[in-house]
This record gives structure tokens, C-alpha cells and sequence, in this order.
């Protein structure tokens, strides 16, 4: 089966369309409207088989998630989503196989309201580039250097579910309430990502960042560029009510401090923004949670527990 | 090693920076600025180890021709280069070769002026997929579409010097003149993409496309989405003196036709605007040459050779 084939078979047709792609799939690049007065926001996100999913994943979840992680960079910029490109590497033109995650991507371009706009395919083993392009105006955009000694932390939603999900598929640990085991490995599968959280913040939050390789991991990215430190109390962690009436206590906080593959937001708001926030986070019908302050303390991370200072001996995730 | 640690250590200093880029490596996403009146141009492009190079290829080759084939996407639209992303999946951190890949992507982002701004690396078979971006006036650019019936067929370069390297690697066939294989391997390795060429036709060319997959491959794009036939002859298509001198003529023309990897790029221009092309190409010192015209019998590819009609079974090459 022939590129071209593929990607006008399988994809180019059932993408939602956009007014702002002049040229989708089918020459040699795209060609696309940014709004004036808009910073194009790009990133990119790899996932793996056997890294980043089970090598038999269901392709359509595959593809879900291929584009919500970077639909979540996006959300974190404080961004909205316009056109992917995408990237399959692919043992071999399995029909069945393209049709379902073809399905799964042109589902999240509906509900996202975005556009494939090209692609390419290529024989050899399962893994899935995925480029995520949006816009902001350059003076909103969340940034990872921006936060202040003082500003309170917060995350969305709840944390660790897709952590327990994972060990539940390496068979690490059961979860016997079956309403509870699906709705964590519905968080492992689908992540949420948070672009209208991401985009009430702007003007309101000072720093924010996606959590993909586990809060303990990715705060650190926000002290070192803003040259900060936090203190986290690790009984204000947000957990759900599977976890919670899943597994002990002290798991769930581990789970909720180092797994990955959360896709909340974490951001920061100065004292003076608190009010702002609580009526733009009221519009998005998202809970969010503070969970500690910022310190002047260049890159010092303290747990507390019932406000004593606990050591966890936890990295989050790490590539290689 | 850490992911966040082998960008910043690699990539993040050595690339060329761009006062349009307002953040680049090392957040959530990059922030870039679109100059008003120009569309977007996307175009990603993925190279495996053991399908588009060999497993123990040179990091810094790989590197190099990664973001080549990239920007003769672009090139082929008539646009300018600006940014690229890369996502790396590499067995493991071997910081040797990540630095002498990194070099090689440094020294493509300061020949060509463009920036670096972001990237992933998983652990994984080793491939490469840059995403490049950059600009056209959007009435300016070069489509696969608006080839029209009479235009003339042009190549810039000469064909088939690439899949002539490639099969010196595979040991299918000799070239004895040292000068002569190291002149194609060259161009194996290191692709040129014809930005200058791309820009220098707008406004001149109808229709332009890159030579990726081989000229009888690729033309029969530019054939189907314009509705147009063409005759090609292959008497004159344009031969390197390494390729006339190292095969028999029959070869070299099966070379030009179908091999892939030329990163030249074809386009059709009009009676009308032969004279303007001359003047443009001259500015560019980069050669062309006529070598067939288009039709208006849809999608036909007639191959003639010192004027007949000739046969050949050659399809270009297939991703799957």
C-alpha cells in the first residue's frame, strides 16, 4: 500500500476542517492562518509501543492519546489548539489497524475542533510523532519562569490515577471494585487535556506545566526556571475517590507524587489573583486544589505531612 | 541520562538563534511570531535506521539529511525556512552519538538561519522525525494543482545520483573512480534542499513538488491533482558526469527515473514566463533543465526516448 494511499484513504478525509488550513494533506507541506496579533505555539510528543503504550493497545486509544499529550503542552501554554501533523511508524499496512486509529484520531479532531494537516508513514516499528501547532497572544502565554516566591500551587483534577492504571496492566497491583479499576484505566487511556483550564489562566496564573512524568518531576522544571522553591503538602494532593477506596493511604500519595501520564495542569497564582481564579476556574467545571507556596529557596522541593517535613525518595519518570 | 538534560546539553546551546522565536527549548511548547501577510507552512518528514539510512550510518549524516528532506519540503512550496522540532528515538543515551547528531543539527540550523525549538527523545529504534516550518505569501506558493496543460517540465540538478550512492552501500553495484563514488555518496548523504529555488519561482512556476520517491513516482502527483498528462523524455534527463561515467546509459536513465532521494525539485512554467525563469534561475547558480511538457490527458506519464515511445516498469519507491 502506498503513502499517498494511506493518508488520503485513511485520514485526510474524516479530519475535521478548519476556515484557517488554505492547504490540509495531500502536497508537500501545509499551508495555514495564524490570527494577527497570535504567537504560534508548536510541540512535539512521541509515544512508543512497549514505552508509552502496550504493544497491543488498542489503536483508536493509541491514537486518542498520541494527540491528548500534546493537546496538554498546548493547555499548559495557556493555548488553543489548531492542526496536527502526524507521524506512524508502522510494521506493516495492517488495514484494520489504520482504520481504527485513523477513527480515534479524526474523534479527537472533532472534539477538539482541530485539522490534520499532513503526515507520513513509514514501515518499521509501532510508534506514533504527533506535532501540535495552536495560538496564544504572545504577552498570555503561561510560562514555566514566570512564577514568584509566594504564589500558591494548584493542580487540576486528581493525581496518580493513571499511575495506578498502568500497574493494574503490568499486574503490579489489583483494583477489585471494577467501577474504580475502569475509571483509572480510563485515565490512563484518555487523558484529559486541560485547554480551557489552560486558557482561563491566562492573565490569572504566573507559571503553569502539564504533569506527564509525575508532579515530584515536573515542579522542578518550574523552580529551576523561575528560581524558586516549594513547599507540597503531600495531605492536600487531590485523589480520587478509586484511588482513595482502592489501595492504602500511603500509596495513593506515592502514585499522586511520582507517576506519570497525569495530563493536569500545575500552575501558580499570586495571592492578589486568588479571586480572579476561583471565578475563571468556576467556568470550566474543573476542581483544582492548592497544594502548597512558592519560596525564595533556588530549587528547594519540601514535602510536608500534616505540616512535617517527610522525605520521599521519588524522581517521576525518567526517559532513559 | 534525562530527557530535559540531553536537550539542553545537546541541542539547546548549539542551535542558530532567531529573533522570531520568543521561547524556544525548554518549556511546555515553543512561542514563535508568523510575519503578517504570510501563511504558515508545515511539513513533517520521519527517517528510520535500516529503511532511509543504515543502522551504523554517520550521527551527524543522519542528522543532516533528516533536516534536508525537510526543508526541500518546504522549498518545493516556494517557502522560506524558519523553525524545526525533532523527536529522537534512540536505544540508549550514547552521548557520543547524541553529540555528533546534535552537531550536525547545529550546523543545518546555522547554514540555513533557522531555529531549533523543541524536541523529544524516547528510548527506542533509532529514528528520526523533524517537523519544519516556515512561510510563503499564501498566494504565492508552489502547489501540486495548478499545473496546467503546455506548461514545460523542469528538474533542477541531475537525477538519480542518490539511489546510485545508495546501491555503492548495498553492494548491488561499483563505481572504480574514487572521485566519481564519493560524489554520489555525497549526494546520498547530503541533500540540498533548493530553497533558493523555491523562492526564486514564485510567481514564475505553476506547480512544483520535491523528488523524494523518484521523478516517475512524484511527477504522477503533480499529473493527479492538476488533471494533466505529460511526456517526458528521458534523452534528457539531466545526468551527473560521476553517473554518465561509472554505468551504461540505460542504467543511469533507470537511475534518473525511478531512483529516490534527489531532493531536486520539479516544476511546470508556462510558455509566458520562460523568459522571467531564465533571469530568476540565473540569480540561483543552481542548473535546470526542460525535460518533457504537460498535456491535457489526465493522469498519463508517456516516456520517450530520442522521441519514441518507450516502456518502462518503474514505479519509484513505496513506503509500504
Amino acid at each position: 500500500m502506498k503513502e499517498f494511499s494511506i493518508i488520503e484513504t485513511y485520514f485526510k478525509q474524516q479530519s475535521h476542517q478548519r476556515k484557517d488550513v488554505l492547504l490540509g494533506i495531500g502536497d508537500d507541506a501545509a499551508l495555514t492562518l495564524v490570527p494577527a496579533g497570535q504567537a504560534l505555539v508548536t510541540t512535539t510528543d512521541t509515544l512508543l509501543a512497549g514505552v508509552h503504550f502496550l504493544p497491543d493497545a488498542e489503536p483508536s486509544m493509541i491514537a486518542r492519546k498520541a494527540v491528548a499529550v500534546n493537546l496538554s503542552d498546548l493547555a499548559a501554554m495557556g493555548a488553543e489548539p489548531a492542526w496536527i501533523s502526524l507521524s506512524i511508524s508502522l510494521p506493516e499496512a495492517d488495514e484494520a489497524w489504520l482504520a481504527a486509529f485513523a477513527a480515534g484520531i479524526a474523534e479527537m479532531t472533532q472534539f477538539y475542533s482541530i485539522q490534520l494537516i499532513g503526515g507520513d508513514t513509514v514501515q518499521g516499528p509501532l510508534a506514533v510523532t504527533i506535532t501540535a501547532q495552536g495560538f496564544v497572544p504572545p504577552e498570555q502565554a503561561l510560562l514555566r519562569s514566570k512564577a514568584k516566591p509566594g504564589d500558591f500551587v494548584y493542580v487540576t483534577g486528581t493525581l496518580g490515577d493513571a499511575g495506578l492504571g498502568l500497574d493494574i496492566l503490568l499486574n503490579k497491583t489489583t483494583v477489585k471494585d471494577l467501577e474504580h479499576r475502569q475509571f483509572v484505566l480510563n485515565r490512563l487511556h484518555n487523558p484529559t487535556p486541560r485547554l480551557l483550564v489552560g486558557t482561563s489562566l491566562r492573565r490569572i496564573a504566573n507559571a503553569c506545566i502539564d504533569l506527564s512524568d509525575g508532579l515530584s518531576s515536573d515542579i522542578r522544571h518550574i523552580l529551576q526556571a523561575s528560581k524558586c522553591g516549594a513547599t507540597i503538602h503531600l495531605d492536600k494532593l487531590p485523589l480520587s475517590r478509586a484511588m482513595l477506596e482502592s489501595i492504602e493511604p500511603q500509596n495513593a500519595v506515592k502514585y499522586a507524587l511520582s507517576a506519570g501520564d497525569d495530563y493536569e495542569l500545575l500552575f501558580t497564582v499570586s495571592e492578589e489573583q486568588k479571586g480572579k481564579l476561583e471565578i475563571a476556574m468556576a467556568n470550566t467545571s474543573v476542581s483544582f486544589t492548592c497544594i502548597g507556596q512558592l519560596n525564595g529557596m533556588s530549587n528547594k522541593l519540601e514535602l510536608r505531612m500534616n505540616n512535617y517535613v517527610v522525605d520521599y525518595q521519588t524522581t517521576g519518570y525518567q526517559h532513559f
